[in-house]
C-alpha cells in the first residue's frame, strides 16, 4: 500500500497541542469529496479536545472544524455539522462536529461528504471565509432559528470575546438590533464598539446587572453561554416575552434562577447548539446579503499551530485565529 | 345613597380567612354586567392574599378568581384574566385578575366587563363550572399555547396535587398525550391512576427522578410549578427538543440547574402564567370537545368560607374546593 503524504496539525495525547507531521492524506470514497484546503480556523472546541475535556476523544485525531479551501478550482467552505437529521428542532443521533471523530481542517485536505460543500461567500477573503462556518452557524441558530430576534429588538450579548458571541453580535449588528455586550475585559469592550454596538459592561464589574439595566432598560433577546451564577441576573434584565439563547456552560450549573420573573414575564430559556443544514444555508444567505465579514484576529501559518493553540487559550483574541494551509 | 345588599367573604386583614358579611352589592357600569353567582371556586392566589404574599393587596376586598352565574337568565362562566391585551406572548401593563382589585366571585353578586362573559360548557354541573376557569385557563395555556403539546407525546405533570397541575393532567390525557406525574401524597398518586395516568412518583423520596426514569425513560414535555432544587432534575428526564413549561415556583429559586443538557439537547424552558382571551376560548373548545369535566374535591356554603380556606390551606384536596352561593 502507498500513501500520499500532507502536512497536518496531529493531536496524539492529551494535554500536548496538536504538532505538525507529514502524515498520510485522506482519500474520498463515494459520496465525499477531497478540499484541497487554503485556510482553518480554530476554536474553544479544539481547545478543550486537547485538554480533554470533550466527549469521544480518540487518537491519533487532526482537530478543527472550520475550513475554507478548492475543490476541482472551486472556491469552497464546508458545513462542520454532519448527519442533523430530518428535525430541525434538535440534531439526530448520528450527528457529529469535523474534526473529531472524523478528521478536521487543521492539514492541507480533508475529506468530507459532498453536501457538506457551499459557496465561499465571494466578499470574504481566505481568512475571514475559513473563520465564518462553525460561530456563523452556531451563532444563527441560537439568534435566528431558536430566539426569532427581529429588526429594532435590543439584543444582550454576554462574553463578547468568544468567537460565536462576536458573530452573533455582528449578525444583530447586521439585523438591525441594538446590541448590547458584556466582556471581561475592557479592551474587548473598547474594540466592538467601533462594530456598532449601543453600550458594554465589564462582568468583573460586582454592578454589571444594574449597569446594564440602566444604559438599557431591558432586553428582547439575551444570548449566553456561560450559565452559572451569573445567568440568574438576565431574567431581571429580561422585557417580558424575552427570549434567553444558551448556548454553552463555560461558567458551570445555574443557581439562583428565580421561577417568578421567567412565568410572570412568560420567559423563555432556549438551549441551542451548532446548527442544522438549514441554518447553514439561511446562514450563509444572510452573510451574503449583509455583506457580513467575520473578524480575524490573528494568522499563523502551519507550522506554528502550536503557537496558534496557545494564543487562543490565553484568551486575548478579539475574532478567530486562523491558519494559512496550503503553502 | 342607598345600597342593595348581598352576602359576601371579605378580607378585611392579613392573616385572618375572609368572613361572611353583609355587604355592598355591585352596580355595573357602562359595558360591565351584573353576574348573579351560582357558586365560586378557591385558588391557591386566594390563600397567598390572605397570607400577604400578594403585590398590591388593599382592604377591604371580596376575593374569588372562578365563578359561576347567572345573566339573564343564561348560564355563564366568567374569564377572570382581564385586560391581557393585543400580544398573545405576554399580558399587558393593564392585565388583572378577577379577586384582586377588583372585588371577585366569593360573594352573591359580582360585576365584571361583558366581554369577561362565556357560556358555561352544557356537560358540566354548577359546581364543576365553578372549577374551572383559572385552573383551565392556566393550564391550557402552558399546556398548548405555551409548550405545543401533541398527541402520543410523553408528558410529566409534578405536584399533581394543585388545582392547575390536575387539570393539566386531565388536559394532557384528554388530549391523548402519556402522562406521568409526582405528588408529595401516595394518597394522591393512587387517586389519579384512575384518571389514566400511566405512572407516578412521590417526590419525597429521595431517588424520584431515578425512578421516573426508570418508569417513563424520557419526556417531550413537562408541567411544573415548584422550581427550587428539584427543577434541576428535570432537565434530564427530558427527551431532546423538549418543553419545560414553569408557571409558578413554590419551591424558591432554581439552583444547580446544568446548561451543558440545555443546550445539547436544544431544550426549552417556558415562562406562563395565566392566559389570554384567546387562550380562554381555545381552553373552553377543547373542554366542550373533550367533555372534560374538572374534579372537585369538596362543596362548601358560602356561610362555611372560612373552613373552606382552612381546608385548601392543609393541602389535603384532590380538586378544586367550590363554594355554593345564591343560595
Amino acid at each position: 500500500m502507498r500513501y500520499l503524504l500532507m502536512k497536518a496539525l496531529v493531536l496524539r495525547e492529551k494535554g500536548v497541542w496538536p504538532q505538525l507531521e507529514e502524515y498520510p492524506s485522506p482519500e474520498p470514497k463515494e459520496g465525499e469529496v477531497l478540499v484541497s484546503l487554503l485556510a482553518a480556523a480554530l476554536n474553544h472546541r479544539d481547545l478543550w479536545i486537547v485538554k480533554g475535556l470533550y466527549p469521544g476523544i480518540r487518537y491519533p485525531v487532526i482537530l478543527g472544524s472550520d475550513g475554507m479551501g478548492l475543490l476541482e478550482g472551486r472556491e469552497v467552505i464546508i458545513n462542520p455539522g454532519m448527519n442533523w437529521g430530518d428535525d430541525e428542532r434538535v440534531q439526530s443521533k448520528a450527528f457529529s462536529i469535523l474534526g473529531l471523530p472524523a478528521n478536521g481542517t487543521l492539514a492541507d485536505y480533508v475529506v468530507v461528504p459532498a453536501k457538506q460543500i457551499y459557496d465561499k461567500p465571494s466578499h470574504l477573503s481566505v481568512e475571514e471565509a475559513a473563520a465564518l462556518p462553525l460561530a456563523g452557524l452556531t451563532a444563527y441558530r441560537v439568534l435566528f432559528s431558536r430566539c426569532g430576534l427581529q429588526a429594532g429588538e435590543r439584543v444582550l450579548i454576554t462574553g463578547v470575546g468568544g468567537g460565536v458571541a462576536l458573530m452573533a453580535c455582528q449578525m444583530a449588528l447586521a439585523a438591525g438590533a441594538e446590541v448590547f455586550v458584556s466582556s471581561g475585559s475592557d479592551e474587548k469592550l473598547q474594540k466592538v464598539k467601533a462594530l456598532g454596538v449601543a453600550g458594554g459592561v465589564n462582568y468583573r464589574e460586582k454592578d454589571w446587572p444594574a449597569r446594564l439595566k440602566a444604559m438599557a432598560g431591558g432586553f428582547d433577546v439575551i444570548i449566553d453561554s456561560a450559565g452559572g451564577k451569573g445567568f440568574a441576573a438576565l431574567p431581571d434584565l429580561c422585557r417580558p416575552a424575552a427570549r434567553i439563547g444558551l448556548y454553552g456552560g463555560t461558567c458551570g450549573a445555574i443557581t439562583g434562577l428565580s421561577p417568578q420573573r421567567l412565568f410572570w414575564y412568560q420567559l423563555n430559556i432556549l438551549g441551542s447548539t451548532m446548527g442544522s443544514d438549514r441554518d447553514f444555508r439561511l446562514m450563509l444567505d444572510f452573510v451574503n446579503r449583509h455583506q457580513l465579514r467575520p473578524l480575524v484576529d490573528q494568522v499563523f501559518p502551519l507550522s506554528r499551530g502550536p503557537e496558534a493553540f496557545a494564543y487562543l487559550d490565553q484568551g486575548r483574541q478579539l475574532g478567530k485565529v486562523v491558519l494559512k494551509l496550503g503553502a
